[in-house]
């Protein structure tokens, strides 16, 4: 039932996660938990994937991914800048050695000229540092949700350095 | 590319939460975020849907949802309690009216003969007290996954009163 994307890059996580003894949790706002779900389809993923945060309302951003009220108040919640801080403060507060962030407009709704409709982000923080990507998706709802989750999958495994 | 069955739950869902006033939280464990993804389909699902906890590792159950290591070590992950526990910590700590669980062993590993691959509990929490539900699924993985996923939105329907 998964986008044909999606089981490859949740099998080629766990395979270098478990491989490297890395565990990985998630915080998603727009995916609204497609991320963790995708890990999870995979027998075995509880060897290296924790759990993670749907930080879905802003206030959850604050209160479970420890995201600064002042940060959403200056970059909105669809930034580089939340991004990271969601990963940053999600890895910190699970315990976990890497955290994949994603948060964005899926649509049809929310959108503005200076924020369209499919603009995304997804970060990753890990002992190294922070990194994020932006993109913007074309697609409908369902297509840009699918999209986010995969892009931030091929950011954990850029990161995992398979 | 969801299941049949879960686009309408999400629908009935979103329309009577959002009639009622209602805030709705997801903590899940075997479905690993397709609960929250499921409501997240939806445009709109942000009037009602807060976000959710992803409690995958026990330890996570404990140290999001606050459910108390002794009632896992007394009952196992998966057990009534457990649901209960997690739904009832998980809807205090995210501010919801109501708050949904899911946790079971969706395989094709992890069974034993007391508690047999499929075996699954959904329990719901709100301000009049909890409800659980005890399922097993004699599927695949993935149809046990959404298996779980339609019997945790059927039981907050059930709850929120349709």
């Amino acid at each position: 039932m998964l986008d044909d994307r999606l089981p490859g890059l949740a099998a080629r996580i766990q395979a270098r996660c478990i491989a490297s003894g890395l565990h990985l949790v998630t915080v998603e706002s727009c995916t609204g938990g497609l991320v963790g779900h995708t890990l999870t389809t995979r027998p075995g993923s509880s060897g290296y994937y924790l759990g993670g945060m749907i930080t879905y309302a802003d206030t959850l951003k604050q209160d479970l991914a420890g995201v600064p009220a002042e940060v959403i108040a200056a970059h909105g919640a669809v930034s580089a800048q939340v991004a990271i801080a969601m990963a940053y403060g999600a890895r910190l507060r699970m315990g976990a050695d890497i955290a994949v962030s994603v948060t964005g407009i899926a649509g049809p709704d929310g959108g503005s000229e200076a924020k369209p409709v499919g603009l995304t982000y997804v970060a990753v923080a890990d002992v190294h540092g922070t990194d994020v990507r932006r993109h913007t998706w074309t697609g409908d709802r369902a297509t840009n949700q699918t999209d986010s989750a995969v892009a931030a999958l091929e950011l954990v495994l850029e990161r995992v350095g398979e």
